[in-house]
């Protein structure tokens, strides 16, 4: 696509807008629409010169003026490349007949579009989104365990598929939650497509513009997006090593229409610190007091490398949590399956809007689902994680003990690592090196909702291959001494 | 379930509310909580009095108390049943702390919760619910194909899953749409979990308190319900022979601020009537003309009984419509896949929603879908539908005319059947009496915006199997009969 892309850079030297501004101009809107992608790097002056036919001078002011505007970063000898980390504010889509659009795109932070779109690009070592590693990844297991259920079972895809999820899945929820701690009857259990589904549904239930939430700073951006896209805003407060602290949580509680707090007590995305169980015991009698509910996401208590983590803090006080167990951490991503927990009352209620939303979760991955639990797999694929990613985060520890770059917090869960750099270097321009040596990462500042951690970075140490694994751990050193060299 | 459900029915002696209200209060309860569904009948009065151990006369209190305020009704000889269509004000969950909700819960009609509940019910024949005949029911097939393509190509669940959708079933879109004459480039596609998805996405761009939507009086609930979620108001208008009529539409879009016209124009739910080219055209005009989209609801093109339909209203200007094909009718509508072609900017907005709404879809179903069309599969399949429903269609048409009961627009495709049924005959009414005789279909006022269609009913043909249809058919006639005898 690249290849022919500068064919969509038409000039016209009858119009007043100098060449080099109209070529600027045009570079950019193929940036916003992402035809162009950070880090690519631009032709040669020459080179564009001869594709655009307009002179060696047209192109370097066109370079110029974008450079200015911090489209592009060029460096002495290595060339003009699209910065990461441009940010510039999304232009309305030009429509024939233009709308004014409901939803608060416009508020939405970016961080999870690039996220994604970085994990999207094959060619990169992906520290940055959360995957299965390809040496465990269940997915063959997985389907054809559903294949053999299905052709002993001829007759299940026929069967109707409930809002609140497929019953025999929701069942073995039954036992399957316990492993954990939390116990709940059939009522109390619904199938959403993925934790971010049940965000959703969550946030549709209880927030509207005027309403806060409050969440941990740093904390799961994409949660942050759900709750903000109900025009409601968030309280970020700080953790310490015990979990989020409360000594403000209080005040705020008095002050703010809070309707709810969300917390991710185990393993925290992204610091991975774990909440002790005297502040599990606190937060939920603050939530009593003052009546708002506690959303629970526990995508992690599974993945423990030494010993078993406290219980969730739905099973200290079901009647104030809505739980929430994503199976994306346990078996892979892309299948979209998690389960939640809440009084019969709300699930009711959200099973209402999921309705309204998408009538239900599809059944194939449900009833596949069911039979891998069943069939006792997860458990033992579990196992299987814990030792291998227990494996893992001890090589990467050596590793990033042996840098002199990265001070990183050593979790004893999760699958992700939470480091500081060193503070002359601005974790987003780290990417914008980093994407350049094959790697991407999520700088700190976009867990943020009150702009710190500039200089923190999380690392996912479950996605790449093991190779992958290494090389990206180096390439984040090097990345680091390039950028200190050479002050991109 | 219900076998213990008197368990929960706990009176108290020492309470001043007299016993036979405290039952009568309790078994409403149950009603509100589903776990006494219409159509059940109450154990009698003496096995009552047994399991409650209460005095007989305590229970034909309770039972006359029930009476009066609509919950239960009872027929000599026959005895006691819940009775659908109660839709007493479903009261706000009892939390511990009460919150108010953001979501417009109560003003939804609940249509919509009541066909999905009927239509778990495996006990009923389904005239109702829209779903794949079991003897032409594609699952075991399309998952067969589904794990083979797996077992060739093993690394496919571990590539990354995009929000717009997996990208070779997008790539193949492009060809597939062409089958109904639609052609779209590869950004203005996006895969959606099911029409519904579409719908809710769509809804949440455009609309907010204060909108206005138009669509079709009858028209599609579960759409209806998408667009008043978001506070905006439905424009109702009936359709002639010819589709959605224009002369009070434009009347309309000159008085409210509407968004978008929402159109099923081709074999329309529930009415079956497909709009003429003319009409198409003009209705685009309009549309043009004060700067609205329409979207374009088209489930059922492909599966036309004579003749092929005219093409979608997208063919003739795309940058106005939003394009949207279901799946659910040529596959089974579990299955939840949808695609949906608009402009590359309103794709775009549409994409950033939906990935704060769930990521992506499910790459399970994604894949199976690819490897079905890919191979093949589904155009022979939709083949054997045209045939296997046209057969059906016809033998329906003969028991539907041997009726005197039944006056119906015979479809020239789609899968429902619109019948005008005796004037003294209330549909939901009349629903109260299938469900006893172990028949569900949907009342023709809810399908209604305005109160509209008491005396219709909407019956799907391709759902049940071929027997379960023909006494269906012969059960609805009874019923008819059954009323107009007793006059319940």
């Amino acid at each position: 696509m690249t290849q022919n892309i500068w064919k969509e850079v038409v000039i016209n030297p009858q119009e007043k807008t100098p060449l080099y501004k109209q070529i600027s101009n045009q570079i950019e809107l193929l940036v916003h629409d992402g035809q162009l992608k950070p880090g690519f790097r631009l032709p040669s002056e020459r080179t564009m010169a001869k594709l655009l036919n307009v002179s060696r001078m047209t192109i370097t002011l066109a370079n110029e003026e974008m450079k200015m505007k911090g489209i592009v970063r060029s460096h002495q000898g290595s060339g003009t490349f699209i910065l990461r980390g441009t940010r510039l504010k999304e232009k309305e889509v030009q429509l024939d007949n233009p709308v004014d659009f409901a939803y608060p795109t416009g508020e939405i932070n970016h961080g999870m579009d690039e996220i994604m779109s970085l994990g999207q690009d094959q060619s990169l070592i992906n520290l940055g989104g959360v995957g299965a590693a390809p040496e465990v990844h269940p997915g063959i297991e997985f389907s054809q365990c559903f294949a053999e259920h299905l052709r002993r079972n001829p007759v299940l895809l026929q069967l109707p598929s409930p809002t609140q999820g497929y019953e025999p899945l929701r069942l073995e929820m039954i036992n399957w939650l316990k492993k954990v701690g939390v116990t709940a009857e059939l009522n109390e259990i619904m199938m959403v497509s993925g934790a971010m589904q049940g965000l959703d549904l969550i946030s549709r239930l209880f927030l509207k513009p005027g309403d806060f939430v409050i969440m941990e700073e740093p904390g799961f951006l994409a949660a942050a997006d759900a709750f903000t896209a109900t025009g409601a805003k968030i309280l970020r407060i700080t953790l310490d090593e015990e979990g989020i602290r409360l000594d403000s949580l209080e005040n705020m509680l008095m002050q703010f229409p809070v309707k709810f707090i969300y917390v991710n007590p185990t393993f925290q995305n992204p610091t991975g610190i774990t909440m002790s169980l005297e502040r599990r015991k606190q937060l939920l009698h603050l939530a009593k007091k003052y009546g708002v509910f506690i959303v629970e996401d526990d995508p992690f208590s599974l993945l423990y490398y030494s010993e078993k983590p406290d219980p969730p803090i739905q099973t200290l006080g079901s009647d104030h949590v809505i739980y929430i167990q994503s199976f994306s951490k346990y078996l892979y991503p892309e299948l979209r399956v998690a389960v939640l927990v809440a009084s019969e009352g709300i699930i009711r209620h959200l099973s209402k809007i999921k309705q309204r939303v998408d009538l239900h979760s599809n059944n194939l991955t449900q009833i596949a689902l069911h039979a891998y639990i069943t069939g006792g797999l997860l458990e033992t694929h579990i196992q299987k994680l814990r030792y291998g990613y227990a494996q893992r985060l001890k090589e990467v520890q050596l590793r990033v003990k042996a840098s002199s770059f990265l001070h990183c917090q050593i979790p004893k869960g999760g699958v992700f690592l939470w480091c500081r750099i060193p503070k002359e270097v601005p974790a987003e321009r780290l990417l914008e090196v980093a994407v350049k040596k094959g790697l991407t990462f999520v700088p700190g500042n976009w867990m943020s909702g009150v702009g710190l951690y500039d200089h923190h970075i999380r690392l996912a140490f479950t996605h790449p291959s093991h190779e992958g694994l290494k090389k990206g751990l180096d390439l984040i050193s090097d990345a680091i001494s390039a950028y200190k060299a050479y002050q991109f």
